[in-house]
């Protein structure tokens, strides 16, 4: 028997189909070790579904919980989670990268720019160079956060524990996965601008991405010579403006919510409002409890779910750049133009397309989600389902307490939601689905009246 | 002073203006007369709030109530309601067919086009035939449902209430509006398949459109002669696989629940479960009580009333084609097929990238009012506001027991989302958004990665 090379997997399988097998192996083979009792503290047992549902959750950095990771697993269960984090997180973008770069050399320059499409490397950087930029841009990051957390965890938990505890939530945090080793997540720290600071610029800059930042910095440096792209001008402004919204609501409706902000002072409040308006967009992180949120709060965090991250990121949602295009699209619309123009440049017809496309994937997917979540746990509250539903497939992992109440069916169904999401639908869908051929041109119709 | 003309009028104003207009000006005159004590019964009084309130549930179709209609409006007042409702349910298509004809002569045929595809008015018959068309069409079916329901209503209340009700029941049904003269909408006739069937009919053909129904009997007269159009397949097998996954759900969900379909024999069951699946696309009457339905079955309730019927039809929503042109693409392109070909037909982008502007508009307004729905009314459950909120945009007038208990802000609230739903927020939007020139050609843009 000889061991299969990599250019077998290469020849047998598509790239997307590639992604989506690589996951599931990685959520496989965490399940079996989160399932091992070494795995685990003294006396705790671990059920197949739960090492299940916390394998996923880790690969697909959701951080939602059926358990208390940090109670229920020793060092060598929270290492397990650390780099399933760590693999889940740079997966799509690292396996995309190392494709490409194997491909590329065999089948000329139209499949490369399509692979390299597919992972959301753009075409002015070589792939090798992007790959080994990215590996770059998170070492370092997660190495400041560490030594930055650490100020605050070692004092408290001495040098061996409060050392892994900085470093599993500082990679939490720059992967956004939002899992946490305190069984409050980081309520107890709602006050701590050094810990809610530095987790909440750990995700908002893996939520952007290296190629925005690179982008960013090169611009600084020589605007003349490196202008921004639109990519990146609309990334950053549509995080600025998600960012700006999200908190300001949040701290707004919950300054005197007793259940949240409520009992913090002036500057807890803005810390914390600021905080759990970053948060949604998929870090998953909570510093205050989303079981006592008011509607209004939950309904803006949901919708803050639903768009994500950015592409190229380790974020999920439908991304920011989807947001945009639909937006001022239906903007464009409205002030009866027939193209879109932003920053000074066109928006094509085929990107509004695939942006309506993702989007009504997405909401096909998480509305299908929610449907089956709350018709197999009828128990629990209606909003506690959706919001449940649309953490799970935003992968960002926050929760009104629900996880642990779910029945076998509805943790079998978050675990799909996270999966898919993490994946992303269309991913999914174009590794699976029998693709047709384009036969016949058929004659154009134009009898149809929409809305 | 000389009396304004027509003309002046149309001048002055482009169609989607007056329609916009024409429609407060409805609301305006009806809530003066539903304030007025002549339309009232003996003793009762009607804020000025509930009569607007009232006037534009009637006007825009909807049949959500803050008071008990029959309780509280004496025959006159019912008058009113029923030309409110007529004039209402009618009035897009009149209206526009009306502006039409009139400019059509004055503005050649490409003007004339535009306003008419405005009006969702094909080009394949006369303005003028149309118009006479859907007169007789809502008048035909409005006496033949009044017939059949006064073999019901005559015997229990006499000649003259009996036959009013009959009508009053029968113009409801057509024009999709969801009014009822009993204080429990139609629960009483849980099983009584004669008004369920009867009423279910009208607002089917109603939510149908007259266009359709012309279309699908040349069609079986001359099959040959009169091929369906791509408009009216998408119709007739979107509304019907609407009307089967609806039904089917909803009886199957409800089938055992004591609040709903449970006390029902089994005939009851299947009779309300039908109704329950087919009234959300617009109607708004309830043979069973919202307030007491299980999660899964509401949810799939507004997932339907955000669809709605058809276009050119008394319904509201974004719309069947909508919903199957965005369908189609998302499979189209998940088959990795650059076009998207349906019946034998290619659908253009133009379709698909309005078809994304209705949804994403909608989207827009619906999380919109449901958001302020939200803070406005923290002390009521987030999904009897989420609800409401999508039964206001969709003109549906279903609610679970929500409306009464809003406070004036949730009122103002649910209002504005009866209008908005009813005139459509893109004709809303263009008829007063800055109409913007587009001077320059911008260079198109290829750095955006979407999704
Ligand atoms: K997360
Ligand atoms: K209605």
């Amino acid at each position: 028997m000889t061991r299969p090379s990599r250019r077998f997997w290469m020849d047998r399988f598509r790239p997307p189909q590639l992604i989506a097998l690589s996951f599931a192996a990685a959520i496989l083979i965490g399940t079996l070790i989160l399932e091992s009792p070494f795995t685990h503290e003294p006396g705790v047992r671990v059920t197949l579904l739960q090492a299940l549902f916390t394998a996923t959750s880790a690969t697909c950095v959701t951080g939602l919980n059926v358990l208390d990771p940090g109670g229920t697993f020793n060092r060598a269960g929270e290492w397990t989670l650390l780099l399933l984090i760590q693999l889940g997180g740079l997966g799509l973008l690292t396996f995309g990268t190392l494709f490409a770069s194997l491909r590329g050399q065999r089948v000329g320059v139209e499949e490369r720019l399509r692979v390299a499409q597919q992972v959301n490397v753009t075409e002015f950087a070589s792939v090798t160079r992007v790959v080994r930029g990215i590996f770059a841009f998170t070492l370092v990051s997660e190495l400041v956060g560490t030594l930055l957390l650490m100020w605050r965890f070692v004092p408290a938990e001495g040098w061996g524990k409060g050392t892994f505890s900085a470093l599993f939530h500082s990679v939490s945090a720059f992967n956004n996965a939002g899992f946490g080793l305190y069984p409050d997540n980081l309520i107890s720290f709602a006050q701590d601008p050094l810990v809610l600071l530095t987790t909440s610029a750990l995700f908002i800059l893996g939520g952007l991405g290296y190629l925005v930042l690179l982008s960013l910095s090169l611009y600084a440096a020589a605007p003349r010579r490196h202008p921004l792209a639109l990519n990146t001008r609309i990334i950053v402004w549509t995080t600025l403006g998600l960012i700006a919204v999200g908190a300001a609501t949040v701290t707004a409706l919950e300054w005197n919510n007793p259940g949240t902000l409520g009992p913090l002072g002036t500057a807890g409040k803005l810390l914390s409002g600021y905080y759990q308006g970053v948060s949604p967009r998929t870090a998953g992180f909570n510093s205050v409890d989303y079981g006592a949120m008011l509607p209004g709060s939950l309904f803006v965090t949901m919708l803050l779910m639903f768009v994500g991250g950015s592409p190229g990121s380790t974020a999920g949602g439908i991304k920011t750049t989807t947001f945009y295009v639909l937006l001022s699209s239906v903007w464009a619309s409205v002030r009866g133009q027939a193209e879109n123009n932003v920053f000074g440049r066109r928006i094509e017809f085929d990107y509004v397309l695939r942006a309506s496309v993702v989007a009504a994937l997405s909401l096909v997917v998480v509305t299908g989600g929610v449907f089956l979540l709350l018709v197999t746990n009828p128990q629990l509250p209606f909003v506690n389902l959706a919001f449940e539903g649309f953490s799970a497939f935003g992968t960002v992992g926050l929760s009104m307490n629900t996880t642990p109440q779910l029945n076998v069916a509805g943790q079998l169904i978050v675990i799909a939601l996270m999966y898919l999401g993490r994946i992303g639908p269309l991913t999914f869908a174009i590794a699976f689905a029998q693709q047709g051929r384009l036969g016949v041109r058929y004659p154009a119709d134009k009898s149809i009246l929409i809305g």
